[in-house]
């Protein structure tokens, strides 16, 4: 029993070596009370009831739940801080099983240390067709106990790392010398798979970088993934490459039996005072079974004979399923007890503190409700705030953000290193920092910071947020922020934050082709229509300072939903006459009327482009004698929320409708019956000039519209009656 | 003048130091002929120059550029081999610039080197609105002389690591004693930026692991971002995270002035026998400028007055602008000569191995001309040789693509480590590997192996695959694999591979909600409304074998284009009466017409949903008296190029259509007036039980299909005049 060094192929760190320093409480408490025998019968049992619980529908993820039992019992058991009987408990430990697809480890777990709705029923439900089970394949975040939802690899470790940002956030802010409100730790467990992950290994650069010691990470290194041993794909030193990115590691030899040395590790993890901490667990997936340490123990079911094996082996009756001792219940019967202590605890501690210092505890108090600091309505400027002149939307997005950044405590916001084009930096704000870090530019910063530089990671930058928003629902609102066709790279973080009812708001400027000479590389014209078929989120194009500050009312009065806000890095004009910011909460109106209300065609404008439907409204009335009325659409997906009335009203049906975008079509013809869009990725040129070459021009679009118009007129090509929906900016040689 | 070993946090890895080995050929040359003095006036015009091209229209990214003016001139004047009088002469090295932003780095060099189409005209293109510049703000690969187009920062370095795969592959493949008619090396260019993506983690990880020693990665090491100095996002040891990733890491003390240094890097990375290299040069960003070292430099002109002072420092004439002397041009002259040599060499050696090894030669002439060894249409199977039973359109996949993969040495396929569940091993596959690995399952390969472990890493699957695609067209085909909904992981390297026009078929198994128990983290709901508005992309959806074998045969007829082959988990039911290959080809065809063609309903089926569309036709003939006929619609993209009496015919106009898929409805408002789709995520279920509980049940189609016509006909809610697009599937508190 040992945790030890680890042989590395390039020498240079040392791995640290147990049994030196760090309190030895629990395990010389356990080794005295002759735990230890307890445990290994345990974890035979864990074992089994994983194998049963697989083999009931013949399917699931047996094998890194097996591997896992040791480091489960040592955890679950020994260190880890929380209380079955309210999960939610604010200060409690968080876990994170970033290897999602071993989510049997945690169910097993739960139920095993009296998470009252996670009955032995439940728990058979693992793979049937119960629709109101709580063990889904992967963990959910819906479920009482599960902190987020985890499955797609990297994700969950990003998600840590967010809610050790939280505790550091926090307990910066709030704790007091001798009130330590927040001291909780999050304890992820991650697989080869997750390690090998694009979006970990930024979450880990960045967990590096601000010594988020709160952090352990436990890996669960069975070498093992679906395609066979780990060799096959991956032959890099991992324990050298988590010290270079600043980590701490330990290492476990046996992680199949050897309890007492992962609690050993555990403990020097927790004391860890300045560095997030790597444990290398050494498993062996499906141990016990024929299959064990290899790959087809990973993902299907082992079959009846070798569960019974598995169980004689273990000392089991082959013939019973689903068994579980009294005395293993017995060994676990202390946590609830102990959860108990460690809420009491803590409600001491904050009662206490709200005498001491009264102030600070009653905006404590807010944040753990999960509430805002202040009203944030009242801090969204109004109309005559904004410029009247020309101005880029990313620009007005600043305008409304960084109100709302210094004054609601609630908002952390963050940028993929693009600080000086997103606009987001409000005055005296101070960054997210280690205290002890002096950049060599002199913006320095501490961890009470609620500027987040990401570095260039925009997936993770998404990802983390997730565990921002995802560590007390309310209690921090994460602000991203980037150009938008890199939320292409986030955008698997950003789902799972749509899929989790995460708040959260991703500010996107240089949307559309108007960004310019970046080119086609940096020009997003078929992203928005990822964002529009997304579930559970908004995704928002104001047309000006007006629309934008629509658009964040939208975004923080959806409190359960993710939201993009879709900026212009270009200046827009600015329709103070027209653009209502009532009007882009409801995702559509009408912008310009005809006096008299009637018109010959509806032209829908959209953020950057809105500009492009007014002008060209002024030219089919000059130059056609075409009357046409225009409506602002920023967001369909408020749009769809709105009352068929209401829709019927904007949309006017009877009357043409002819959309002006610089994106594919895709999703408007929904609302339009043509569309003026884009049919091939974008072009290098200066905005203006991207523009014109992509004919967008109010008299070119005129023409074509009354052309459009003229042939409805004349009942060709469809007409409305089933018409075709008709994509009008067709030009020569154009690809698709 | 010195490599040296660099200083590290965390000591551990030797950093070779230079001087003590390799050739000095180039290094003795140049400063015996005094080329020193003059390089340091080349390097000062060079810098000027990149200064007064951002000046012109004061934008573009002057600091970098000017940064790496030295590695610059030390790669592309001593070590490089290439010929600017034909850039795609096929033995050449690859020059890959992974921080796009700097191009007018590579465009000054192309200039200055000589190659013909970059005039000084052109050069004073970059950041013009002229549409005939070859200078757009990022390479882009249209241009001759670009190896692919970078900018998405990340993207560049994967390509790289592509392209040296390509080379192992070809060497091993063709290369003999005496005949290394496959020997190019590639070069890359990345800044801080590029570490820090995700992508590039990732494929460092693989480039270490496959010991791809013909990659040589420089590193312009400005410490600068756009937020300031790099320290404020990393402070990891990016030399010891190389070495844990199994690279030879160089580095170089003054990037800035230091030529001969960096020539001494250059060749010993050259000589390289077994790792990928890393060269870690420091530089100062906008070196010369008064804002040299700061973020400013990145990406804004450097304003007049800075300008006139660098020149005037440079020993130039403040006054005058894009002056290149003659010594500059003459400093470079021998360029082309040399480059006219590489050639001749090169083709010296293939006619001579043309002599002594004819079959083979034949075989490698064909692959130089990117032509396909042989003739793919007679590969795919027929209709008769697929099972008649209900199969897993996965498994299809296997039965078409795998005697394509036997057959063609042009095909590389590989999977982000889901070799079990996609079906791509054909009999006899080689994994592609370093031959000395010994991976611990036993599955040995060599360099010869086209088939491809990627790990768990989806979006360095898609983006080094763009740079197998991209080594020569049409050299390697790459066919990745994994679960539909990892392909939003790797959706901005297959949004490359479609802005670059490069062949890929990416295999995409377990869409649709149909994939079951995993749960809504692996249910792609949404995502083809990415893919079906991307353009330059097939996303195809057969519906059984017959239209896979379509899908395949559309993939590898599109040239230019990549594709997404999007297939079921759960097996799906062989319609050999309806389905039909060609049909699949043109995207949407009709599957099952009414005898007397006369029908109340078009049901469009898509994929895996056909069945329900079958079914709800035959539950709307029984239940309801309803006629239907069926439409098949696998593919938006390829039904938009078909004539417009043949989609006319498909989709019947004057008959309601109601489009079946498990997916969200956003696009099909173009080709149905009602959907039955999905409003929400999907849920953790089996299969057949999650179609369930989402409503996908014949007997419930076909009376919601029904109900709607009813509507239709009582010219409510729309009615196809004008009509509003209906959802039909729309449950009690679905969400959205």
């Amino acid at each position: 029993m040992a945790t030890s060094t680890v042989g590395v192929a390039a020498p240079g760190y040392r791995t640290e070596v147990a049994g030196q320093d760090g309190e030895r409480g629990h395990r010389a408490t356990m080794l005295a009370s002759q735990d230890t025998a307890r445990s290994y019968r345990v974890l035979r049992t864990f074992r089994c009831l994983v194998a049963d619980l697989c083999e009931q529908f013949k399917g699931g993820h047996p094998g890194s739940a097996m591997g896992m039992a040791a480091m489960g019992i040592a955890l679950w058991k020994y260190i880890m801080r929380y209380s079955p009987e309210n999960p939610n408990y604010f200060n409690r430990d968080r876990f994170v099983l970033s290897n999602g697809h071993a989510c049997l480890f945690q169910y097993t777990l739960m139920h095993l240390v009296g998470y009252r709705h996670m009955t032995l029923e439940q728990l058979r439900s693992y793979h049937s067709d119960r629709i109101d089970s709580f063990c889904p394949g992967h963990p959910e975040i819906e479920h009482e106990g599960i902190e987020v939802t985890t499955g797609p690899l990297g994700q969950g470790i990003a998600n840590a790392v967010g809610m050790a940002m939280a505790t550091k956030h926090l307990a910066a802010t709030y704790n007091k010398p001798g009130f330590p409100v927040v001291s909780n730790k999050i304890w992820c467990v991650v697989g080869d798979a997750c390690l090998q992950e694009g979006v970990a290994l930024e979450a880990i650069s960045l967990a590096g970088h601000w010594r988020l010691n709160d952090l352990i990470v436990i890996y669960d290194n069975n070498q093992i993934t679906c395609d066979g041993s780990v060799d096959l794909a991956n032959t890099e030193d991992v324990n050298a490459k988590m010290v270079a990115c600043g980590w701490r590691v330990l290492a476990v030899d046996d992680g199949d039996e050897d309890i007492p040395a992962i609690v050993d590790a555990l403990e020097q993890a927790r004391a860890e005072p300045t560095q997030p901490v790597f444990i290398n667990i050494r498993t062996t997936i499906g141990v016990g079974s024929k299959v064990a340490g290899d790959a087809k123990a990973h993902g299907v079911a082992l079959g009846p004979e070798d569960v019974a094996n598995l169980k004689r082996e273990s000392g089991m009756n082959a013939d019973e399923h689903f068994v579980i001792s009294d005395e293993t219940y017995g060994f676990f019967a202390d946590i609830r007890e102990r959860g108990r202590r460690y809420e009491q605890g803590w409600a001491e501690l904050v009662e206490a503190y709200g005498k001491a210092y009264p102030d600070v505890a009653d905006e404590f108090a807010c944040r753990v409700r999960g509430e805002m600091v202040k009203d944030w309505t009242k801090i969204i400027p109004p109309k005559e705030a904004f410029p009247t002149t020309p101005t880029a939307s990313r620009k007005s997005a600043g305008l409304v953000c960084n109100p709302l950044a210094a004054e609601l405590s609630n908002i952390m916001v963050g940028t993929a290193d693009l600080s000086p084009s997103v606009n987001m930096i409000w005055k005296g704000k101070v960054d997210f920092q280690h205290p002890d870090l002096r950049p060599t530019c002199g913006i320095t910063g501490d961890y009470t910071g609620r500027y987040i530089h990401w570095g260039i990671r925009e997936h993770a930058m998404a990802a983390i947020s997730n565990g921002l928003a995802a560590y007390n629902k309310g209690t921090i609102l994460p602000i991203t922020s980037s150009f938008f066709m890199f939320y292409l790279y986030a955008a698997p973080g950003v789902r799972m934050g749509a899929l989790q009812r995460l708040q959260a708001i991703h500010i996107a400027t240089h949307d559309s082709i108007g960004t310019g000479e970046d080119g086609p590389t940096h020009q997003p014209v078929e992203l928005a229509a990822l964002y529009r078929a997304m579930p559970n989120l908004l995704y928002m194009r104001p047309a000006d300072s007006e629309e934008t500050a629509g658009a964040f009312a939208a975004a923080l009065a959806a409190t359960s939903t993710p939201s993009i806000i879709s900026l212009s890095r270009q200046v827009l004009p600015q329709y103070s006459q027209y653009s209502s910011r009532e009007g882009a909460e409801r995702g559509a109106y009408v912008f310009i009327e005809e006096e008299d209300g009637a018109a010959d065609v509806t032209l829908i404008g959209v953020g950057a482009e809105m500009r492009f439907a007014v002008d060209a409204r002024d030219a089919l009335a000059r130059d056609h004698g075409v009357r046409a009325r225009v409506v602002s659409f920023p967001c369909q997906r408020l749009f769809e929320r709105q009352p068929g009335g209401y829709r019927a009203g904007v949309l006017r049906r009877g009357t043409p409708r002819v959309v002006v975008e610089a994106y594919a079509a895709h999703g408007w013809e929904r609302y339009a019956h043509a569309s003026y869009s884009m049919r091939s990725f974008g072009r290098s040129l200066p905005g203006a000039a991207a523009y014109r070459f992509f004919g967008y021009d109010a008299a070119l679009i005129a023409r074509r519209v009354k052309a459009f118009l003229d042939e409805l007129a004349a009942g060709g090509a469809g007409g409305l009656d089933d018409g075709e929906f008709r994509e009008l900016n067709v030009r020569e040689g154009a690809e698709h």
